[in-house]
């Protein structure tokens, strides 16, 4: 790797992370993270979806510029279920923080859901991952009531 | 880019530094910055540095490793000049946020100092780049009482 | 004065006041401070008030038990002018630090509302005191759309 | 009581206190609550103590005139035990919270012995209260390296 490389954001993330997590309390913590999902919803607006596959194509374009896996869109009824494989907060923030470090995803799609035109009162939230025990970076979110 | 491309780090940050300034203030951003470099220090820590070249080498083994730039460090007689070429921060936090972002780097000199045995009332402490309009992210910081 | 007197508690809270905005924003102050004002109106609930003169009545016998001044309600059509005369959080507080530390009783006075069975939708925002030199710590604030 | 009475603050702060726990954590508080207590003692300054006798009582003159409870100070050799009795910081802050909320009275003393000459190396410390169970708000702190 040379003088010009990329540079890599994880070892300091980490850091900062602990950091926080020693001063802040994962409420307040939260709060901030689904502030920050809601300010990147807005810099990375999405456009009309007459479907639950263009939103998810939609999704979809902004996670694969960014390298930060991608979102299935199930239609379940009364909810939505994303289920965002291979998202990279897992392994920067790890398993401890993964509660409130999640909540930027929560705001993300709940700003984007708000911006497709969803009702205002649906709320996002995490379903946790699929198996906790899962290092890949899987994350479940429900939209609805 | 595919969707196992390395997740990138700087829109999600940029956006998470302006909302830690909407909530705590740079006095507290600066000594959580300096904090997380103090734990950095710890983690990437450095061998034994008979000269100052020799520092700057192990220095830069670290940066060159996460694609930071490199330090250049000159003796200028009471204190130690270090020049940090192409730090990443101006770019990721912004020139408004660039003091307490800093403050991560003034941290991990000081505590790699004090690792090589340098006394512990000797302070590191940031000069401001070398000119404010520039890009590049170069740092200044001097290492003294 | 004896050693059994009312503990004070002003001097101490002054200079708290300053250290939380050394390091908390005004704006995560007054999230704060409306917070502890929707928990007070818990702990001091209001009975049900057929009028406004029931409301303030209600509101003065809570205020008059801890010594906090009274507050003079208004009926301004669409709107209710709540003045709050002799408040204590300009002395303790300072002036500059009025605006969120008032937050606190648009966090009580909306909670009350709300209590009272106002629409949820409607809200108390500060009119500012009547007069911003006035030391006398008066404070107006407005319940409505 | 009439309307002009003092106005109570320990409603206030023991919801104030509350809230703050439930967005920063008691490492942060404890911070904040040290450095309060360091500007406390910059506002009552003490004057020359040439014996522990004269700085008991010049630390009382200032306790006894906000009803802060007494302190009584013992030289234990290497030690100095400041003894605080009736601080109405438990009542106030609750049980709960006393680690950090005492920090208070840590900085003060602290800064009062740096000012009355002490050593700057040598630290207060909090040795807990009494008896853990006694609601009378004894405090014990030790000064000393």
């Amino acid at each position: 790797m040379t003088d010009t490389a990329t540079p890599q954001w994880p070892p300091f993330l980490s850091l900062f992370a602990q950091e926080l997590t020693q001063n802040l309390t994962p409420k307040l913590l939260t709060q901030l993270m689904r502030s920050v999902g809601t300010q990147f919803s807005r810099q990375h607006t999405l456009h009309f979806a007459g479907t639950v596959a263009d939103m998810q194509k939609g999704m979809n374009d902004v996670w694969r510029e960014l390298g930060w896996g991608r979102v299935e869109i199930r239609d379940a009824q009364s909810w939505l279920v994303l289920t965002h494989h291979r998202a990279p907060l897992r392994t920067v923030f790890g398993p401890d923080n993964l509660t409130w470090a999640g909540a930027f995803l929560e705001g993300v799609y709940e700003a984007w859901m708000h911006q497709l035109g969803a009702d205002s009162h649906l709320r996002v939230t995490a379903a946790g991952s699929v198996d906790p025990a899962d290092p890949s970076g899987t994350m479940v979110f429900l939209f609805g009531k």
